[in-house]
């Protein structure tokens, strides 16, 4: 079988926004404390940072990370994580039945952010909290001196601003899991108003409001319309999130899930399309998807705690999914769908960094190791940097639950001028055949292959584990050959494959 | 004449749960002070509460107390009532135009209930507050400890929590005069909101959410409708109120208003039915009546008060009917109502405990005694728990404004199968006749009359005082005979009964 | 040309409420601080205020003056005005952005307007607090003590309270740029309830609930008509605001501009009266005026500061617009239709009092001095109180974009029975001709003229400094001739005269 792919240099999507490779960080199980945080580690710096951690957060190249939530920063109070440790209350966090010692705060976290090279993004609480406690917040983080809130900030340690541009509007405020829930219209008003006093401050916030939580909510995509009708003038992105499962273990039906993701952005992206000439318009909103990842494999341990089975314990081991081969085809095919998306998807968080439905797992007071899907997102952040190629594609496909004659080779392509580089990120969802790719490259001048990279085990289950960190990583691939403008490469059934040429 | 009754051990109408005599106790004039709390009585314990008062409620046997409001609660801010008793800030409370003191809180009114015996019902202020505030006060009260409430909750004396079950979520949200006042759907939501949140603490609280506030309020029954369309899934019961009044003094009126209470039930009972099924839910919603009694002797000399004449005087003589012997007629019809709707009305609550509008009085510095309605709630608290049966019943009636045919005697019966007993609670609203009971029992074998007790006097306005404490009293009755299960008993005019069959 | 103008003594619109000539002080720009605060200025008495400026206040002679705000009351803290100064945080001001140094508070505020012999009306932030917040300042303020607010207004040294009786339920809540934006259904029910609970502190309050910002709102009049659906019970007032402009420097139009206020006045009031209707109420509620005046001569200086191109400076010359000879005669006219419409505009407020869109203007350190709308204004304060005459006019107009047949001659007059004394306030619209005003004076009996001035200057640009403080300045008039109770005078083109008759 054989997969046709045609990329023309003239012919793109858009510029990728860098920030598609966010990820995001919350206060949840082992994310933070035991995570990025533990004071006792051998490696932990002065401030109690992990330096492995760090280490491995650094390779990711995370432009941004989202904080402090997620459900948890709905009924967050801010204040709390700033002053003397010892004077900060330890508060029961109802999203996730969990004790937070709020030993790590803004201060804490920011230091720790400039530490590994990456800007903030912050949330803020419109669960239980409203516009006051917004503003004070942005003041605290933004302003330069001379007001209470921003002497304090001197006060506490920290004399410069963060100047902290991505602010989330609140979280999953369509949920009836968020603490504070609201309908369309409450949270619409809510965070118009909001948004505009913290925008007070600085026209140039880039605000980001709740969007559906996900495209299988009762209330999608009238949510949207609502918010979108209340907000649009004073807002900047619309926050999507998706997460993929495989519960049923059927490989063929997981790995076409992203046809419903591009279905679901598609959606959105037109709604906005839709208030925006409503609204008689002009400025052009985009997609934030700041939440997505494979989350499944822990749902089981999970609800026990959810249950309160264990009282309130402070960072349990919750959502700690570990994550197999056949998560990175998963996650090679989402990143494949923004890229191809990068008109409208102009930020993203891979939900999340460290333990917690993460690519980064570590032990207490021990190691640190990179999760199977490390390495898609790695590759992604490394050489998805650059212009989306418009790539017209045919081949053989198969049917599924989620739509009819799904291909099996799903494929996104980054044009990198600057660099002067063509990547294609390729995954073979095929189960069983090995699919030539067979790609017409026009416009690029003569091209050379740099690089070929597989990832590919013969166990769909495989996982890295702390003693055996390195059982699904990449290896080099075999049989790239470029004559002329026309790049082939065997692709072997269920593997995912980078390959990048240069000038 | 002669009134006939059939009672079947089989034909039953429901458990009673113990619950419905349950009585409140509101911040309001000298229900608190002078009423619980009197550090200076010569009865006082260690605490400062009234040893004569305390005697005097376990008497009554409440399972619970209702608290702090009312219409209290709706401004009050729990966290006044905590700390040391110096530091605690004196209030102006709008709802009653009086001022608090702070003496009495939560740690007090806690002891005080477990002294007594009693459970504690505890109500939120969803007036001036929201989700925070009440997420708050529910872990100071409930949480074990470790975190910055439970354990300030310790620090200030209190090291177990106190579990406390039962919470209202708001007060009387339908009446314009409440402070805060919502719409039906304004209140459904945060009544929502907050129950979700509280319950993340434990899903097995039980949450009552405001009903209407009466049965003549205009939005009555739509409010209940859309409340509980907005709350049914997180909400375990409905609070409903009704105070019955004579300022007429036409007697026939006064003691059929129990009939419209029966359909004030029946109405919601049926709307909760509606709301179920409109939700699909399989979950069961019921009644708490935590506000009844009679109210009307004080209103001239209240509306002084309440008008601000006098200031903001701290526990003024507020509310304080002084009960006469129709009110025992009254009293123990309305408790009959309750016995018989025992399937929808799990809770209920006299209006109030002591002082106010209550069974039982005080001196300041003196004595305390019982009301006359005292008696007819002793009794169906002491001998009405067990099973309510389904009595058939026929005889002569009256019409009036209430209804038409409005039988003379009403009557409840209560099956105790664990104590082996059969008690009736009997009242002849006839002014001029006596009425002959005539009563067949079958199914519970063979039974001896083991109580009869009566009250009556010849004046319908015979109070009792300090002075004449018992000049309404129960006294022996006379005349019920038993022969089989044929029990007949006259009953005269304008007379209440308990009679209490034993095997 | 000839105007002709009847009075008759029996024919009057209604008692003209003195409090129609209030006047607003806000902290925005230098208003507070420079304005009527400068503790370091020569004429500074001990609490730091100016001397000079409030000599020039006592002239103006006003009833009340509004504070604080204005848009800035929709984010302030009126706990951040009070206790010692040192402890009291510096806040950013969204509203103007701008540093609030909280250096002047509700004390210092009060104790200044008792020393000009003025009344505080005073606003409550319905932008981001709400009741709770809003019955702690009422109580701080008025109530006597032996609460824990009262008690702290005595501490920081206020023993009595300071009964105040006005009280606004926010500020232009219909501007999409107030903090806290509401829509009229939600700001309506906010008003609603804040009003019925700061009442019941005291039942005499004089409540003045937001009308539209401007008659040009989208939400005019729906937004009078919603907002008083939800609030007619428990206010008393209506607020509006209107600003005069000429910015492409067309007299003829300007001049015009009081039939736009005549119209919105007669609009709201019809309003009023069809939601009075509707009620069914027997309660009158009456239109406050409380924004009005010329602002455009400042606009372009005022956008930099208000974009935030000098960060957030305290006390910025913001909206110090100076005033012209022209708006003289734009003041004039407002003070006639106010006057005019005494039967409904019970209250206005001058916008505002010092360098901030003011008939006074301070130099730091230096001079004070009137601007040329003082003059208008302080003759209308001083002599038009007693009872507004319902005047017949006729005469001659011209055609302009408010109106068709606008008369060139408007006028006012003002009966004082007690002073015996009629005033009659003119301005000439004319741009070329001296027009004769010719009164039939009925009823009033033998009068004769005691004061005639007049307001003239070749140039209609021309402007008072510190430099030349009375180069727009009252001059006496000439030409006023009465025979029996005919009275003639000319009226020199684009003059403003004040013609007061007495027994």
């Amino acid at each position: 079988m054989k997969a046709s792919v045609t990329a023309h240099r003239t012919y793109t999507v858009s510029r990728i926004d860098d920030r598609v490779y966010g990820a995001f960080l919350e206060h949840l199980g082992r994310a933070v404390y035991e995570g990025i945080y533990e004071p006792t580690h051998p490696t932990a710096d002065a401030n109690g940072m992990r330096g492995d951690v760090a280490n491995l957060v650094r390779e990711l190249d995370v432009p941004f990370v989202r904080y402090p939530g997620g459900n948890f920063v709905s009924a967050y109070n801010w204040e709390d994580g700033i002053g003397p440790k010892e004077d900060r209350p330890t508060r029961l966090d109802l999203a996730w039945h969990t004790s937070e010692s709020n030993e790590v705060g803004i201060h804490e976290f920011a230091d720790w952010a400039e530490s590994v090279g990456t800007d903030m993004m912050l949330a803020l609480n419109l669960g239980t909290r409203g516009i006051q406690e917004a503003r004070d917040f942005v003041e605290y983080v933004n302003h330069p001196g001379g007001s209470a809130w921003s002497d304090l900030r001197k006060k506490n340690g920290r004399a410069d601003p963060w100047n902290v541009k991505l602010w989330c509007l609140g979280n999953e405020m369509d949920g009836p899991w968020q603490v504070g829930h609201k309908t369309a219209y409450e949270y619409g008003r809510l965070a118009n108003e909001t948004a505009k006093a913290v925008r007070a401050f600085d026209r140039n916030l880039e605000l980001i409001v709740c969007g559906s939580s996900h495209a299988n909510m009762p209330t999608y995509p009238e949510w949207e319309r609502t918010v979108l009708e209340e907000t649009y003038d004073e807002i900047d992105h619309v926050s999507l999130h998706m997460y993929f499962r495989n519960p049923e273990k059927n490989t063929a039906d997981y790995l076409a899930l992203n046809q419903k993701l591009d279905d679901y952005i598609g959606t959105v992206a037109s709604t906005i399309r839709y208030v925006k000439s409503k609204k008689r318009s002009k400025k052009d909103v985009t997609i934030c998807f700041d939440e997505w990842n494979v989350w499944y494999h822990s749902n089981q341990q999970d609800r026990e705690i959810l249950d309160g089975a264990n009282g309130w314990p402070h960072a349990p081991g919750l959502l700690e999914d570990i994550y197999n081969f056949e998560d990175v085809l998963q996650v090679g095919c989402v990143l494949n769908t923004f890229i191809r998306n990068a008109d409208t998807v102009k930020l993203a968080a891979i939900a999340q960094l460290v333990n917690v439905i993460a690519p980064i797992m570590t032990e207490k007071g021990g190691r640190a190791w990179r999760q199977t899907i490390f390495w898609p997102f790695w590759f992604a952040s490394r050489y998805g940097r650059g212009t989306a190629l418009h790539l017209v594609t045919d081949g053989p496909g198969y049917d599924c639950a989620h739509g009819d004659n799904v291909p099996f080779v799903d494929v996104s392509g980054v044009h990198d001028e600057a660099a002067g580089t063509v990547t294609l990120f390729v995954v073979n969802r095929s189960q069983t055949d090995t699919i030539e790719l067979d790609t017409r490259l026009a416009g690029f001048g003569k091209l050379r292959v740099e690089t070929h990279k597989m990832i590919r085990h013969d166990d769909l289950e495989a996982v890295n584990t702390a003693d055996r960190p390195d059982e699904v990583a990449p290896q080099d691939g075999t049989g790239a050959s470029l004559d002329g403008e026309h790049l082939t490469c065997p692709l072997p059934a269920l593997s995912y494959h980078v390959i990048r040429l240069r000038a």
